[in-house]
């Protein structure tokens, strides 16, 4: 299994009177390297998809696990696999971390919608493989059991 | 049981270009809701919390449903009730609803720590009977299979 | 005249590390403060002004004085007026102000706007007078100069 | 004359519902370009510049202005250049252009100073030049008037 990786800046504006990110801007994060992945990865700007092609894929459901916090000028890494793939449905997985520490691991499930239609249709087979060619070997832990 | 409500409302600059609100704003909603929960359920500013009592509560897991998107315009009642306190740990959750219709079930896991020590610490006394007072009677059925 | 006065509340996330409001939300809070007046002073939802209407009010030149700054847990005042207005375009003037002491002092020139054609429109008369009624007696002197 | 260069991409969530950038944040994006003109022409971080030294830049005065709008998927290239230096005050200007059109030209003039005492001081000498070396020929016809 491969991986799709990126790396992110914790900005002066992101942080909180504590020095620490402040949460909400984790999810921007997230959102981030899902756009970042779109464009290095599957080879298409997420902003074409969604106004050419009128394909959108809005959030279902989360799970996000803070270990441990980022803090203003970090660089974490974002670690991008695929936890489980279904005919409408995606589930991207993005683990951050800093050196070896593991910070926030996020399992995020997101529907494959026509945006005209607020309707759900299957994920294009075009890119369909560039998501299972990040496909953890098994599903993880805290998935399995749901 | 009770519960906290209060009301948000999805502004011009939330809103992605599919005309919902981009998923990330929630959870600064979900914070907004936080800090409005502590002023005027608990009877303490956040503010004075933080910086006085050098006491904080930050995101240790979330786990968040998506069923019907927020649109610009859109004025949510948020529903606050607790569904597991800990000796230092608080699980609050947040519904989002729209006349009947629910929108987001966030499920927030924070963990009572000492800001200067970054340590875990038992909630103060004087909080926990304000959390108590908005306890489900029972897990809901989502946390229960954890 | 009079002005249309609205309160704020600088909460936890909009604060940097040195505990001062982090500049680029001030102007956040400046396009809040433009939402409400449209609401609660001009009569009318900014977004059906948007929606419905195809009317927009994008900016087109600000200038902004920083004198004090806003700290977390402040809730300043912000008293709005309309310190020039023509054919097309519509200059507002927001105040912060926390106790006697002013913090801010921005003056911003939009233009009225079909956002179908892109295109400057004269400001429909039904909005002309609401503006008019916090007109400012005489230009500011900071705007007489230009 | 020589300038710092840079480039920053309009993401989904910057955009409004109308598909432009949503003003406040633009003040992001000039943020995000001082932040990177420190680590990058400057050579130091300014992180470090505000944790270690306890020297911020806060902004005075901005005067901005917007030519064209930024829209999903733009990546305005940003030209950063000094246009005017004081004993302890800085003015740097912004300008983003798209192609060969200019979108946005923003004047931000901070102060430098110490954040314990929250004072003004002269702008250290081991910087002064870097920002020298970005200084532009005559004062802007913009802000000579002043």
């Amino acid at each position: 299994m491969t991986a799709f990786l990126t790396q992110q800046t914790v900005r002066f504006g992101h942080v909180d009177p504590a020095g620490i990110a402040y949460y909400p801007r984790i999810y921007d994060y997230i959102h981030e390297a899902f756009e970042e992945l779109w464009e290095r990865h599957v080879g298409v700007l997420y902003y074409h998809l969604i106004q050419e092609r009128k394909i959108g894929f809005p959030l279902v459901h989360s799970e996000v696990d803070f270990a441990n916090p980022l803090r203003f000028g970090d660089r974490p890494v974002v670690r991008v696999t695929c936890f489980q793939i279904g005919r409408a449905s995606l589930g991207l997985r993005y683990l951050y971390s800093l050196d070896k520490a593991s910070c926030i691991d996020a399992r995020m499930i997101t529907a494959c919608i026509n945006l005209e239609r607020m309707q759900s249709i299957p994920i294009p087979s075009e890119y369909r493989g560039r998501f299972e060619s990040i496909l953890e070997p098994l599903p993880a832990k805290e998935t399995r059991k749901r």
